[in-house]
């Protein structure tokens, strides 16, 4: 399934960058596919391993913060593995048109 | 912490209260403190018990559908348990008024 | 339509009860049909009246913050109008018993 | 301001990527700085022009479909124009190596 979650230090100040980037640097060491984009980080996998993932960036994050809104969209279909790629690449196909990434 | 999630299934047509209903089934049955909404079902614990029912939720659902869409947002906060029902009644405390739920 | 949103504060510490308690004002002000829950709001109407109402409430966020994130989710279902009440009353239906609110 | 969104028909199959592929030529047309990733479509500008945008691929969606479920998380943040593509940038800075887009 694919996985997209972003998390949001509340109460620590309007430039959250840092917190980010130690989720980003846990997200690269799982070795799960991803993307990053201006909103989130997309990844790819089963539940328990992406729910692993996510709540080792949450609990990071949580231990120099009083608060923290973490949001997961998760799109699940049968028998679609490797949409990651395959999602944008088909809606390209469409379109007729190489899309801004 | 405070979960809220909605489970949806794409492509077996518009009405889903069938499927909605099975999550609720589940829900009650789990005993964790929940509230419903029009959209969606807003629970309190640990990340784990949470976790493990919204898994079993989705499960549920997929079993039954070729895709399905899960939306989960945290609400994570150290020392404040038992927010469901305190975090509106602080509301209603500085606005002076019952609000509708 | 029915639409829930939130609207969260970033940077200003992780009390944000004040500035959730402006929102509420607002929306009770709407005369939109309304029911708050303990991670959102859900209103139900057309299209540019939640539109113009939730931008409101955005903006007198933003009016004290340096930065704000606000989260839109739109179920838009044709020939169903009066859903923010009637969707709970469906499951409660079908389970055949009341739910927690 | 940047808006992540998405949309997504209800009820009409699992299948949902012509639809996607015509709300991509609408938001292509529109001239705003976009980028798609595959949970979603990330745009910049200011409120108004971001959400007659939203509005026009939901209501294109919706002309065809029941029931349509549409996802829009806003981040504003005062004095930062630009971050489309600076908010991975300052993320690839921190961490020092390039990330996956």
């Amino acid at each position: 399934m694919l996985v997209e979650f972003s998390i949001l230090p509340i109460g620590s100040g309007s430039s959250i960058g840092d917190q980010i980037a130690e989720v980003l640097r846990i997200v690269v060491a799982s070795s799960l596919p991803y993307k990053i984009n201006p909103m989130g980080t997309v990844v790819e996998g089963e539940w328990d391993e992406i729910m692993k993932l996510i709540k080792k960036c949450h609990k990071k994050v949580m231990s120099s913060e009083d608060r923290v809104v973490t949001t997961i969209s998760i799109d699940d279909r049968k028998g679609k593995p490797s949409r990651i790629d395959a999602k944008v690449k088909s809606i390209e196909r469409r379109i007729g048109k190489s899309l801004k990434k």
